[in-house]
């Protein structure tokens, strides 16, 4: 291991800054995959591999992969990446952070003129954002998690079918998972992004070893009381389900904090809504998270028990609409404490904590021993063009990473 | 007094089921002002009018007038009405009540071949609901309360400038407050109307006296947190501006029960109002009414203290918005007096309350001795296709408004 070669995280830092300068403007990054400038972004991945004597091949997902040959080019390789794609209007770092420091590695490996152990596959994920509304598509159809059928009909913004945006791009919804077979190639796959929230800023670290991603559930929760008069319903004859749902929201909050989760209603909505009117129904959506299944379900029976109690006791009904779950998904805890360890090591400090974003390491985790390294995200901002982490914390972050990756791949 | 000719509440139900049948669908009444619906409903009054050798005059503000001479013509005349027109998929009652029943008050009259002590002026207001935005039009600019520069840029559904609307009507608006001659001519005003909320039928009542309408500060409070994704902020992190609105609606509720006066949130936003972003920023509305000055105050301070301490408590800052505000406005109490006794007589019970809604009463008691009556809503409903009074509390009701104006015209 010693000796094993150091990836440069102020070339990292600069191609970072090249990709930006090619694909932002003041409102921000577009890179919204499957677009233009999502394309200009692969031309410079693939510029800057041809660099170092590599090229990508692009699987039926629309993942782009370079392998850099290990001595022992049977054993299954170290996959390495994130994603080069952005949401509208996105920041720099992520997930290009995860990509280019990837490159790092393999461009340390291929300019100290040895071999790694084994191979080093570095992945560039397609559609991490979902810009049809499907997250984590190119890692979800590698994992064997992407039924084509459930998005056939999607669409994106100006209504353009998800399959035209595809279909440019070479790629056919029906033939994504095929992808999977990428898996026979990788024994393992690690990667670097931001953190996305504000604990490592807050608490001043450069990095730290990620444990898995948290289980989540996310609902809407609909009551119905009975609409009225605001000026001459008085108030021991009403039935507002606008209290109902802002109680409710008050309780997801309770009990989260209480679960050391998270808890969020990002949306209420009264109906008919009108300044004059005693709501006659209300929504309010519901988003918990936390790493543990078993604390994650007591939240939701607890929030469910409250909102219905609340219903109960303003004469509404409750009705629950379903948006989404997942199952908590933990990284492997060996893998996890080697990242720790190269933390600890770079940045004086060994910090584990629990993704509360999904990443294309969730999809990975369901085939994979799997870790991640997380770094600073300024305020906790992301998805914004505000999106920032000092470049001290880069490097850091970028050091620690390319160090889990050479212990990794020679293990 | 006695002799005086009694209001036939038979007919003046068969008269509003005649104007139900010409202007109302499955789906409602359609009578907003200044519309076709509106114009078939003055047309069947002025046939009824004509019955017994009346018609109406319309004044700079539209609204009718038909007077019946009484003995002592230079007294001031005892007006009674209320208003034709509808919220639009409106019930049949409110207004019409009053003004049909006015209307019988003067056929009985007219039926006796004897004349009242003082001329019997009946009234249809024009525009009490505010199709254009400005609630009690007509009787407002008859009180000295409308300015037209207000609302001289207003429209209406589909974006109908307020002032084509009027022309089609043959009024001006810079003309309305000419309108305020007609009080030269009248010396008081009594009005029948449905409650719109549901004491009366809670308390099986048929009819009650309204000592005025309740004072009303209306406003919205915007909350600015700070938006953070919904799985990477912390709790303690947060700055949440939708749980502040939520927080203050139910603070909202708790100081209107408290005060005896009634307090409604009908409208919260969240802004984004995405399902996994924590809210940046929130808007509720607050919409608080009690008859008294004092308490009315009092519940708008403890609100705003209370929207203070939650915007504190959770980082966020807090804008308040006015909306309307409308002092309590008391009727005459030597009126009001005499109401209750007609009520008791007729109903068996004296019944006095204040109303939550505003009236075309409300802007006549800024000028002359005023009382109403009120009759009960089933369910509390109005504003609605299922607006409803059972006729036999409707009979009760017109007797009692019967009574009230033959003893006020001959005292």
């Amino acid at each position: 291991m010693s000796g094993a070669p150091a990836v440069d995280p102020a070339r990292v830092v600069a191609d970072l800054r090249e990709l930006e300068s090619r694909t932002s403007g003041p409102d921000g990054a577009h890179r919204v995959c499957w677009t233009e400038g999502w394309r200009t972004a692969r031309e410079l991945l693939a510029g800057l591999l041809d660099e170092i004597g590599l090229a990508y091949e692009v699987d039926e997902a629309g993942n782009a992969w370079a392998y850099l040959e290990g001595e022992d080019a049977s054993a299954p390789a170290l996959a390495v990446g994130s994603h080069l794609d952005s949401v509208p209007n996105g920041g720099w770092l992520d997930g290009p952070l995860g990509v280019m420091a990837g490159l790092g590695v393999l461009r340390a490996w291929s300019g100290s003129g040895r071999k790694p152990a084994r191979t080093l596959a570095l992945v560039d994920w397609a559609d991490e954002e979902g810009a049809f509304g499907r997250s984590l598509l190119g890692s979800g159809a590698v994992a064997g998690t992407l039924d084509p059928s459930e998005i056939e009909g999607a669409s994106g913004p100006g209504g353009r079918p998800l399959a035209d945006a595809l279909a440019e791009n070479g790629v056919k919804l029906t033939e994504m998972p095929e992808a999977g077979a990428r898996l026979e190639r990788i024994g393992d796959y690690i990667e670097l992004h931001i953190e996305q929230g504000p604990v490592l800023a807050e608490r001043g670290a450069s990095a730290a070893a990620v444990s898995g991603c948290a289980g989540l559930e996310r609902l809407v929760l609909r009551f119905t009381g009975r609409a009225s008069h605001a000026g001459t319903t008085p108030m021991d004859s009403r039935r507002d389900a606008g209290l109902a749902a802002a109680a409710t929201a008050l309780r997801v909050e309770e009990v989260a904090a209480a679960a050391g989760g998270v808890g969020t209603s990002g949306s209420m909505a009264f109906e008919p809504g009108a300044i004059t009117v005693i709501p006659g129904a209300a929504e309010v959506s519901v988003d918990i998270r936390h790493p543990g299944a078993a604390p994650l379900s007591e939240m939701l029976e607890s929030i469910l028990d409250a909102a219905q109690r609340e219903a109960r006791g303003r004469g509404c009904g409750l009705e629950q609409k379903p948006v989404w779950r997942i199952e908590p998904i933990a990284f492997d805890p060996g893998l996890v404490d080697l990242a720790e360890e190269c933390c600890a090591e770079v940045a004086g400090e060994g910090i584990r904590m629990a993704s509360g974003a999904l990443h294309d390491a969730a999809e990975m985790a369901r085939r994979v021993p799997v870790a991640m390294i997380f770094t600073p995200s300024l305020e906790g901002v992301s998805h914004s063009p505000h999106e920032d982490t000092p470049e001290t914390d880069l490097a850091v972050a970028i050091e620690a990473f390319g160090l889990l990756a050479n212990r990794r791949v020679a293990a």
